[in-house]
């Protein structure tokens, strides 16, 4: 038998499209399960209801669970020591000769035990779960190899079952070339059209990822991954217009890709397209944050355009290692200029458009599942204002609250 | 009788200037009382120590007790409803009509109570104290009257007798002009010259601050606030350059002022000034991040010039809403470019010396205050590399270890 339990004496950001913040003074949220009953204002809570566990709030806002809808969490190793001689003043050639780049977390990643990938990563994802959140996606590409890409997005998998997560896997193979195939980025493609099938077998992957750049791969060998992808029924995402205009958004959008990510460098024709495909603008401002890129993604052409914006902490060891949602929320605001009600919609609503998730996720409706955040604050707009705090007071996933952590 | 107490198992940035983080390898630090008695590798450790209790400590690093050296901490309300409107586009009359700005901010402390000012400040610094930090500058300045400063000022003096934190108050009475002396700047001057001595009777007041800017006060203003502040022997320190260079820092270092504070347009007369009168640059980089600032503060000219450089969080409700110093370690690296060692030097060893500590606080020597923080980390640099994260252990405040915190 499944527990009704009912919450209320806080005030509901349900993010439903509808008003803004899909806004409930005073409200309630009764649970059946794992999914919501019945939410709206405590006063229009109908009589006779049968509760099994009632929770009285005293205060404060529910949201729905954030979504971090793009994280690289499963890797080795760090970059602290890249990141100090850089500020250091060491070039590109010194790091390299350090050890640094991306093909240091590849050899880390490569060298680590299973046992130790998971360690790491579950740590990750407890970070991200003290600051609300209830969905995660996790990319590969730290393996770049058929068994250590597999065991890479077989830690993400374990994450979803031993923490209260949903957790979205993605296969991005195609982030670098490794060193193995150096020099031969077409061959390494193939390898990775090869692999896929494996992988999915294996049910390992939920979706396709690549990065499609100047210093990584053309939208042409993007493309037979994504050929690749949807020949075995999955949907397919991009790395997409960060550091140059690559036509990647176009690509993606042409496979009716879930997102298009990064888009710094987005141009009007990209705009469209993913207007036209219903494909997801995936900010990721950490990024911007640490790169200490200065060229703005359009966002105020995304929004005459009506694409949905998502925003993400791009977890990673080399361009945003970061595990702060919220922190991410105060950038898309005050490094974007996303309203702070656009922001959390890109943590909650769009995040979950871009998982594929939009009917089960991301807003607090009836029939939708029952992931929502409690946090000591008198009105959402405070979650984007202050920046480097952390005002969660209680996380439910499926209707089962976390234990209250101390205000 | 005092207790001995010896850690071990842990490496040490003991923040000494005599080598790179004075590190020491597989270090072990005695105390006794409130004071380090013994610091060193754990191989050289005295045979035949008399020790109380001794903690074994299974790897991280131990820094000095993070010090915040530049905040306002005390005042009512917050201005997440100012961000938001900012953000969907209201000009700034808009904010006025709609109450924003510092007048709120002082029209929201003088109608909270002691009692609620009291509750808002604490659960702020238990926010810092999480992540490692041991003393803290508090500035009045959001009651700018005889009694409503006073206020501040007393709520800041207990939050250091309830909290085990080291506190030391600023008078910032020179923040503003209230309403009731608007368009008198030069009477509200003579008034807060007047109020001066009365609120160090009460015991109240460390140091003696002011704000130098156009939109603010004057040189000329500022000057008569110092030389009522020295003729009662408090050390005065400045926001100044933070707009414009208005000549605040060279009138900071005539009078000898421990700092001078945000510095973004600050020219190098100033620089050689402050470098010639010992006064500390006090970085803020968390305010310059909020307000989009573009213009750095003259780091390198500081660094050749011998200027110690201090890292705080500015923490307050208009410019600066952050309570995360570890993320103003990143800032200080990722937006003003100082090296990790640099950063948390700013927020240690130089820290101590803006507040006037320097040979008691700031440093894990012999005689110095054993006030200290253990980490989850292997090097100190991956405090300022990730950002919006805290592997904080466990915090020490003269001998008496918080209780350990959660992984
Ligand atoms: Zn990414
Ligand atoms: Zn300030």
């Amino acid at each position: 038998m499944k527990t009704r339990t009912l919450w209320r004496g806080a005030s509901i950001a349900a993010m439903t499209p509808d008003r803004p913040w899909g806004w409930i003074e005073d409200g309630a949220l009764l649970t059946d399960g794992d999914r919501i009953e019945w939410i709206g204002r405590a006063d229009d809570l109908p009589a006779g209801l049968d509760v099994h566990i009632e929770h009285r709030l005293s205060g404060g806002v529910i949201t729905p669970g954030l979504i971090d809808a793009h994280t690289h969490l499963v890797y080795g190793g760090h970059r602290a020591r890249e990141f100090e001689l850089r500020l250091q003043g060491a070039s590109y050639e010194d790091i390299a000769r350090a050890g640094g780049g991306i093909r240091s977390t590849v050899t880390a990643t490569r060298g680590a035990t299973e046992v130790e990938l998971l360690r790491d990563a579950t740590r990750r994802a407890r970070c991200l779960i003290a600051e609300g959140v209830t969905t995660i996606e996790i990319k590969s590409g730290y393996g770049l190899s058929f068994a250590d890409e597999a065991r890479c997005l077989r830690v993400a998998r374990r994450i979803g079952e031993q923490l209260p997560l949903t957790v979205r896997t993605t296969a991005l193979a195609a982030h670098a070339v490794p060193p193995e195939f150096e020099g031969r980025a077409d061959d390494y493609i193939d390898a990775v059209c090869g692999w896929l099938p494996g992988w999915h077998a294996q049910g390992l992957v939920d979706a396709v990822d690549g990065f499609c750049e100047s210093i990584a791969f053309s939208p042409a060998q993007i493309e037979r991954v994504f050929n690749a992808a949807r020949a075995l029924g999955l949907p397919v995402k991009l790395h997409a217009e960060q550091l140059t205009d690559s036509g990647g958004a176009l690509l993606a959008a042409r496979h009716g890709a879930l997102s298009a990510d990064h888009l710094e460098h987005l141009g009007s024709d990209g705009v469209q397209a993913m207007a036209q495909a219903g494909t997801v603008a995936m900010l990721l401002p950490g990024a911007y944050y640490f790169l200490r890129d200065t060229h703005l993604p359009p966002v105020q052409a995304l929004r005459d355009a009506g694409v949905p914006m998502a925003v993400a902490t791009d977890h990673n060891p080399g361009s945003s290692p970061t595990l702060s949602p919220l922190l991410m929320l105060n950038m898309a605001c005050t490094l974007f200029r996303l309203t702070p009600e656009e922001a959390l919609a890109g943590m909650t609503r769009h995040a979950a458009q871009a998982l594929g998730l939009s009917q089960t996720h991301g807003q607090l409706t009836p029939g939708r599942r029952a992931d929502f955040a409690l946090w000591h604050i008198d009105h959402p707009n405070e979650l984007a204002y202050r920046f480097g705090h952390n005002p969660c007071a209680q996380v439910v996933w499926g209707g089962r609250p976390g234990k209250e952590q101390p205000e």
